[in-house]
Order: structure tokens, then sequence, then C-alpha cells
């Protein structure tokens, strides 16, 4: 497993921060015909049984609710594509792909009783593309002060913000998050993801700096101020004495706090109560790979990782707020990994488990919204004007090209003979599947690669290509994301929305202030 | 203006066609729910107040309804979102990108009551990727035989037919369409399009072809069986005796049926009644991309042709079925071609006039519904790694650069110096804009260019770079369509769903046997 590219670094000089405008400007949408929407009446758009079952039962105005936002971070619709495409064909490869018609093989994400579309530009001086930080900051962001409803205005900032924006002093002023206002109105919170827990998303909704470099800090607040009941990702290193640079044990500090600290999947299994800090990497990395993940691990899934929260969290006689966060899909769009699609596929499961906690008859209303932070990669299914994508070699895939095959052939290599093996053991990929556009020279330029991102390009291009998929950045882009609802307020989802709207209606529908 | 790559060619060979599966595969979809779903209620997803309006005076069961399918060829999410940011920064410039938020600049598409996506692969032996063939005919074609709630299964079919299938003998085999469905229930029916009209999608509405390259032959099935009240598009070649290879003559044909023929904007203002048969290019070309039809032009805007129609069709009793497209969104993706957005919005406009008129309290319940074939060229917002996309230069594009630019300099270059000033006058663009990354190499290879696709790609390319926007291939790619829809049976697309779907629920809407 390598360190991410993202991963440490110093904290910026303030000074460097872009300047926000004088005036924040704010959208106050036109919320009143949601929280007075009894019209809209619960069932209006379910298109699942279970769902129309529970909202039958009525509201009850004293019961607390819950909410989930999860957040595919990376995911554009073509990611959302391709997971449903491969998971029909893995249900049934005779029958693709007419049984990708979503009737026969639906998504998880399918289920939810809303679709819309979401807009998720920052408020960046120099850049129109949203990054994961300012792209969690909004949809995390609280902002009640300017709306007659109640439901109120949103929050934009700069790219690299953290649970804050630059005020009219070029200071950094934190803003509100959706997990404090729900903490302080009485419910447990959680923050899970698949990335280190101190990462840009999940950063963004339960601490307040003025870049996301700045993970020393972040964790420092998760112990001295979030109060979150329940952490679970990667990255101990930013916990630990022995890796922090002030040499601070923010590990003692959470065990002092109540914490269990676990670092393996077995020991969350046995996890019987919150509050609860799941450090599944020893280092400054993310949770491996869902692909990388498959073989022997000690790292839970994020199913897993998100029924635990689930289980820990609803035993809360107010209710909990939960972020999930798929954290990866954007890291194999970073580095046009053909592993996008299981990583996807993984992130899909894993609202199915949220869904079905929110649907069950027993559990209190919940409103799980399902979105992303911004598309990553400029991903697309089929390239070069072939109309066609080879999904059974997608399928065939078993570890990721930049953390997983590259790593086993930079330490297993001794010659041309090796390639075609570890190919084969490690990544599930038949050399004479590619050699078609194989020449010997990039045979050869494929077996000299070092683990490091800018070294992997001519393997995982070849494969790209004979899997036909293709990328047009190593960046960000800028389409509208995928918006998903179901539960109270889930109506107001059924168009296209921004990202600022997401954590006043999470509010509402949660009933806080 | 050039002729299209896909325009004339010989008749196929019918064993060159590919085989379909012995029994075609057929999906029931679970639609009771929408055919007898008072419960759904008329307001249930409405976020306009219009519609609001409208549906609350309740349903008469008496009243014919209408239909409109629009399709955007070669829409894919990434489309309609770079529509929605160049339409925010045209409406305020200074307020970008802040008022990008739909609930500040919505597009049109933002204002159907149910937003989904829909899958669009073809039954091909070969391909998993659909041409604008099949991906006509599945959402044209009616399939009530295998349904238990009469609405029914879906067509899939292979690339390249037109109204039908391969059957079990293979044998090409037509299918109904829902515009033959709706005429012999009595309906007005119309197709609108900025193609020839003998172009794959207006055609598979209309005709029953084993290849769309059959363009003679559509023209004259649309005279000899069709009946369509109205016909809006380009191509006059395949009705024109002088340029039929057949020397049929299917103006007089038109004409003794009763038809008003019509070539110019001005003459199809005029025209007070139906039948009318616009034919707005005398050769076999397409009509003009919008940016290149906004200067001196005989040719009428989407819009206007739109409108006229709906003006024509809903003069009828027994209500009508139209099918508009904007179809030339995907000749800007097969050729990479930075017209897009602009060919994009102006399809949203289009959308907007159909809108209107299903919404005004005055006309009988329409449903309209909004989707695409499929996308075309893996186009993306931002590209290489930066988090930027120029809509400043975007917007100064004053034509195209395949049929506008290109063409003007082929004409007009005769040195370098020329390049500037035709480049500003004809496209808009500053050669200023450009050159930061074009080379002397590279703008004498610009200035070298013929108008042939093929040929053009330099000068496109530095433009594309220049604007941060991309694409990953000059065909099809395989992304889940933008779905939208608005009127009764609208609650059926508030989901996944596939392009099999459309013409039975359209049927059912209309309440088509």
């Amino acid at each position: 497993m390598t360190s991410n590219c993202c991963g440490g670094g110093a904290t910026p000089d303030p000074d460097d921060l872009p300047p926000i405008s004088a005036e924040r400007r704010t959208f106050i949408k036109g919320l009143g015909a949601v929280t007075g929407a009894a019209a809209f009446g619960g069932t209006a758009m379910a298109t699942d049984t279970d769902s129309d079952e529970k909202d039958q039962e009525g509201e009850n105005d004293d019961e607390p609710r819950n909410g989930i936002t999860f957040i595919h971070d990376g995911m554009g619709p073509t990611q959302v594509t391709g997971a449903r495409y491969l998971k029909a064909y893995q249900a049934d490869a005779e029958a693709f792909p007419m049984n990708a018609d979503p009737s026969v093989t639906p998504l998880h994400m399918d289920r939810h009783a809303a679709h819309g579309t979401m807009t998720v530009f920052p408020e960046d001086p120099n850049e129109v593309i949203i990054d994961s930080a300012a792209g969690a900051t909004s949809p995390g962001a609280v902002d009640c002060a300017g709306s007659a409803t109640g439901i109120g205005a949103g929050v934009k900032t700069y790219n690299g913000a953290i649970g804050g924006i630059r005020d009219e002093d070029g200071q950094f002023a934190p803003v509100e998050t959706i997990l404090e206002a729900a903490r302080d109105a009485g419910k447990a919170t959680g923050l899970v993801t698949t990335t280190r827990i101190t990462h840009a998303t999940p950063a963004a909704f339960a601490a307040h700096v003025p870049h996301r470099r700045m993970e020393d800090e972040i964790a420092e607040q998760y112990m001295d101020d979030a109060g979150v009941d329940v952490l679970l990702g990667g990255g101990k290193a930013f916990f630990d004495p022995d890796q922090r640079e002030d040499g601070r044990d923010l590990l003692s500090d959470a065990e002092e706090q109540g914490y269990e600290i676990v670092e393996t999947a077995d020991e969350l299994d046995g996890v019987e109560q919150a509050p609860v800090l799941g450090l599944f990497t020893d280092d400054d990395s993310h949770m491996d790979y869902y692909l990388d993940r498959q073989g022997e691990t000690t790292q839970p899934g994020l199913v897993e990782m998100t029924n635990k929260a689930i289980e820990l969290l609803s035993g809360h006689d107010e209710g909990f707020f939960l972020m999930v966060e798929a954290g990866r899909v954007d890291h194999c769009g970073h580095k046009n990994d053909p592993a996008i699609l299981a990583e996807q596929l993984e992130g899909d499961e894993a609202v199915g488990a949220c869904l079905d906690f929110a649907r069950d008859d027993a559990t209190p209303e919940t409103l799980v919204v399902t979105t992303a932070d911004h598309e990553c990669g400029g991903f697309s299914l089929a390239r070069d004007g072939i109309y066609n994508v080879d999904y059974e070699m997608i399928d065939s895939l078993e570890a990721s090209v930049t953390e997983g095959i590259i790593p086993a052939l930079d330490e297993g290599m001794e010659g041309i003979e090796d390639l075609q093996r570890i190919m084969s053991e490690v990544g599930g990929i038949e050399l004479a599947d590619l050699d078609r556009n194989m020449s010997e020279m990039d045979l050869y330029r494929a077996i000299d690669l070092g683990p490091l991102y800018a070294e992997v390009p001519a393997l995982r291009d070849l494969m790209n290509r004979q899997m036909l998929i293709d990328f047009t950045s190593h960046g960000h882009t800028g389409v509208d994301v995928p918006l998903y609802a179901d539960g109270p307020n889930a109506e107001f989802f059924n168009t296209a929305r921004d990202n600022t709207d997401i954590a006043n209606v999470m509010a509402d529908a949660m009933r806080l202030k």
C-alpha cells in the first residue's frame, strides 16, 4: 500500500489562502414548499414498496429522526453507469447487457425515492471546478441565518477550506456543520470513510481549518472539540505520538475520553457501544482499494463499517447523524485506475446498507441523501470511436493497477517472463488480452515502472485502452453529480439542486433548529 | 455548410446485417403502479407552480391527451451541465459561477416534474454502445403484446435498425411506433429535427428499414405510408427528383397529398395548417449548427420549428404526438466541436417551448418526456488536471469550428495574416487567447486545413485545450443519459429506467390501446 499523494505536507502559509469576496453570496431557496409539504404525501415518489409501507404509518412529530449523508468522492454519472453494467455483468454474463436494464439489475442507488442532480462549484477566486474540501464543506455546512423558512441559505467556500470560509477581513472563519448541529441537539454522530479519517471529506463535517493539509490539527479537533461518537477510517499516523510532528498522543486522549480504539475488522466486529475510534491503517495511508482488500487483510470493508456505525448509533434515544464516504472512487479517478468501477460498486453496496436500515419499519424516519462532491477523471465508458466496453476484462480485474499490480511488479519482476505470471496472479489479467495492443517496447516500459503515480501510465493506459474506458484528466471535472434522497424531505431533491442545499434540508428533516 | 459524413451511401447488403437472438428478450415492467396511481396525486413531484395549477383541475378521462418525446441526440449529463453554466455565464458574467446554482439560473429541463436516468444499450451481437438508429427505435417502439398492465414490454434492436428488429429467421421485421399508434388512434402527428428529416432519429418514429443509410426509402415511406402531419428538418435531396437516384418526385407526391412545402423560416412562419413538409436545406445536408445560423440565414431555429409544430398540431380535436429532436448536439460530439454547448442550449430552449405549451391551463394534458439516445464524444468540462473551464471563451465562440470557422479559413486564407482576422470575424475568437498554446507550426498546420472532418484536429484541439473542455472519442459513449418527464405518468420516470420504457408509458399517457 502506498502513501497517497495528498497526504502529509506542511501547513500552508495563511497568506497563500485565496481571498473570498467581501460579501459572501448566499441563495435563499424556495423551501417553504418542502417544510410545509404535507401535500406532497409520504408515498409520492416512492418506487420501492418498503418505503411506501414505512411512510404510510404517518409522521410522528415527537420521534427523533436520523440523517445519513452518503458521499461518493469523485462520483460522476459515468461512474454510476459503469457500476450498473459491472453489477449486471457479474450477476449474469450470459444475459448481459440486456440485464443492465435497471428493472432487472437495479443499483441500490436506484432505490432512492428521489433522483436529481447537483451543481458543485466552489466560491474560489481562481477555480470553477471544486476540490474535496470545499466540496464537502458546502454540503456539510448548516446556515439558518438568512432564511425565512428556517431552512436557510448555503455556504460556498474556496478550494482547500475545511469547515469554514475566508471572511471579509481575509481571516478563516468556521461555519457550523450539520454534524455539530445534530450533536448539539443531542443526537449521536458518526463519520465513516475508506480514506484517512482526517481526509478532506470527513474533516469538513467535524473540523475547521483553513487548509485540508492540516491533518494533525484536524485529528486534534476531532479529539478536543468534535465529540463524534463513531470515527472509522484509515490514518493512525495523525493520532500516534510516534508519527505526529508535535508528538502529541491523541490515542491516549481518545482512551481517556472513553473511545474504544480498534485497528482491525475483527476488533471492529467486537465493538458493542460507542464511542469508537477505528484506525485501520498504521500510517498516513488510506484504506486499501476494494479490489486490493479482497485477499488477506485486516481492514474492514465499507459495508461492514457502515453497518457497524448504524448499529452503534441507532441505539441512541435522540437519533443520529452519520456521514459515510466511499472515499476512493476519487483516487481511482485521479490515477485513471480501472479499479474505479469495483470501488464505485462497493460504495453502492454501502448505500444499500443505509437504505435497508432507513426503510426498516422498526427504525425512526431517516433522510438518506446520497451524492458526490464532484466527478474525478473525466471518466468515459467507450473511447476512440469504438462502440464497445470490455466489461468481461473489467470484471476480471483482481487488483488496482496503481496500488496492487504495479507494486507487485515492482517487487517481483526479475525479467520479462515474470510479467505474465504476476499480471495473472495478482491482477487477474491475462497478458494475451493486452498484447494485442502491446508492443515489445510497451512491455519493457511497463516492467520498468516504480510504484509512484507519475510512473505508471504505460501499463495502466494499455489496460484502459483494452477495456475501452478512458479519462480526460487526473483531476476533477465539472459535471453535475448524481443526487438521490429517501425519507423525510426527499421530495426536495427530485430536481437540479446545489451542494449548498444538502445540509439545510437535512437539518430540517432532523428537526434541528 | 458541408455534407455530413453519415449522409448518402449505398443500401447495405442484408447479409451484412447482424443477427438478432432467436428469441427477442423483453422486459415486463412493473407499471401497474403508474396506471392505477391516483394515489400518486397530480402534484406529487411538481416543482413548478404552473404545473400544480394545471394538475389540480383534475383528470378528465374523455379529454384527448398529447404526447411529446424530445430527444437530444448525443446528450449526456455533461452536455446538460455545460449548458447550465453557459446559460448562467450569459445571464450574468459578474455573478458567475455563483449564479449557476439551479435555483438562480434553471435550465428548462430542470422544470420537469420528474428527473431520472436512462440506460441505452442496444441488442447487438457486436456492440454494447448504441447508435442513433437503435437509440431511437427503442424509445419509439410500442410493444403492448406481453404486458399484463397494457403498458408493455420493450423493443431492443441492433445498431443501424430503423423501426424494426431482425427476427428469428434473420429477416428485418418492422415494429409499431408510438407515432403510428397515435396516428391510428386519430391523433395528429409531427416530426421536427435540426438534422435531415430522413436521419436516424426521426426516421425511427415513422419508417421501417433495415439500415439507417436507406434514406431514399425512408423519404418514400414518409410519403407513401406514414401520414405524418408535420415534417420539419433538412434534406430536400431525398425528396427531389433531381437528386434522388431513382428520380422519383416525392415533392409532387407531397403536394398531391395536400402538404404545403416550405423551404425558409419566412415560409414556415406563414403556414396556417397541417399537413406541412419543411425542408430547410437544398441538398442532403443537415440544418446549420445554432451558432452558424445566427447570421444571415433562411433556416428557422429549433424553437421556431417546435412552436410552429405545436401550433399546427394542437388544433386537432383528438390531440397529437410530436417528436422533437435537437439533432446536432451529437454531431458536435462526433467532431469534438466546442459549439456543443450552444447547440445543447438551443435544445433546452425548445424544451421550454414544449413545457410552456404543456403547462398552459388551456391545453389538454400532455406528457413531455425529454431525454437522449446516447452520449456522444465522452465530453468533459475541465481536463488535464486543471480545475477550470473557460466559459468566457466558450461564450465568445460565434461559429462552429468544423462548419463555420474551418470553411471560412479554407476559403479566405491567403497567408498567416488572415488567420487572426477570420478567426475573430467569423469565430469570435481572438488569436491572442489561443496563441499561448499555439506554436508557429501549429498555426501553419491550422491554416492548411480543409473542410473535412479528418483534417480539422489541430485548430479545434487548440481551442478545446484553451477552453478546458475535452473529449475521449469521436463516437458514442455508454453513460446513462438524463431523463425528464412532465405531465400524466411522469412519476414513472423519476428513477433509473431503460430506453424501452419510453414509448409504452407514452402510449399509456395518451390512452392508446
